[in-house]
């Protein structure tokens, strides 16, 4: 089964950033992507819905429950694989996860920033399967980010030679 | 235009680190950077003035306001300009900025992180025109900094093969 | 002197991930390490116990001190090297140290960070010495990490070719 056969059987419909542009323009002077040898890396993905705006804004801990940053992170993990199809055409083209650092923003006494980012990690294993999706992690606890923005991730894949 | 050749047209003078060191010792056991490939990673780069000592130490949303962040932002891109010509010998040698992951120290209400940063990735541009200068980018608003830096930058170039 | 041997003679007993498993799985969905090309990239480690538990949990400048939080650190750097052994067989596959970013939990006022990350810096140094050992280094204060977690580190090691 592809990642894109996948991706449709989860009912899940990538942003098309060819058409709509990467949202991080919103968020001041970057590109979307860098491709350097075998390495894919992507600027900042955040939950930015289809339609414009962000998903949960606020922090974990106060304003965002845990299932919200989850749902949150999700949306993230897909708008990262719509950043991935857009630089490379298609997902096929990934080898794997390399690794992804996540920022949770966060009350000063709230510890549970991984399962948060799980939202995002999970996605990416149902639509890869282990061997190709699970990548290396770390998730830190943020003060803020940009806009009010919840959850964010700074995400690299391997891709194929050909 | 060479990136050398439009670094003096902005009137910007580049530390020499050769001579004087990088800051980075003040902050304890680090290398200034490592080229592995065609990657060169710097270490962390902050608003360390040329005469020594910090611009506009403390967090943006109180001590420091969004000009300020963004004037050390910018700093810090000449101070990584200049880590990036000692490590390589010139400028010309950068096929083109990767990425740069920034930190803004700021408080809990304090969402203009963003705006903070583009003082880096705006001299950049500056410097090497968009193809090259403009990079992936992701900024988080973090709790603090060693002794109290208001941004600190953590940059990946792509060099020539020759 | 190998690396292996200088453990040794530091009294240091690494972890073996290969039996007990990566400490990881405990923070979510997320593979020990990656390795692409010559890089390998380690998930986060943490100053996890070699009998479980985390050493010194909490925020510096409140319930951690700075020798806590070095000695955290410098846990977290055996952990990372059990990491690598694990990943590459022995740590004598290892070229050197390319660069670490280091989490540090702690009070708004805090700005010792970098005091703590040495911890992690120093040991590496002890046991490859400066050539190998030095890496590249940026450290943060987060609000918060998983489980109340009071370091952590994000490391990358260059590897031999053969």
């Amino acid at each position: 089964m592809t990642p894109e056969r996948r991706i449709e059987e989860l009912g899940i419909e990538l942003p098309d950033f060819g058409e709509t542009g990467y949202y991080g323009g919103n968020f001041g002077t970057m590109k979307p992507f860098h491709i350097e040898g075998t390495v894919l890396h992507l600027s900042g993905h955040v939950p930015w819905k289809p339609e414009g705006g962000l998903l949960h804004p606020g922090r974990l801990g106060s304003a965002v429950t845990i299932p919200q940053g989850y749902e949150a992170a999700r949306l993230t993990a897909i708008n990262a694989l719509a950043g991935a199809r857009h630089a490379l055409g298609s997902l096929s083209c990934i080898r794997s996860v390399i690794k992804s650092l996540n920022f949770v923003a966060c009350e000063p006494d709230f510890t549970d920033i991984h399962k948060v980012s799980s939202g995002l990690s999970d996605l990416l294993v149902e639509v890869f399967g282990e061997e190709i999706g699970l990548g290396g992690r770390a998730t830190i606890g943020v003060q803020t980010l940009a806009d009010n923005i919840c959850f964010e991730t700074w995400i690299q894949f391997s891709i194929r030679d050909s």
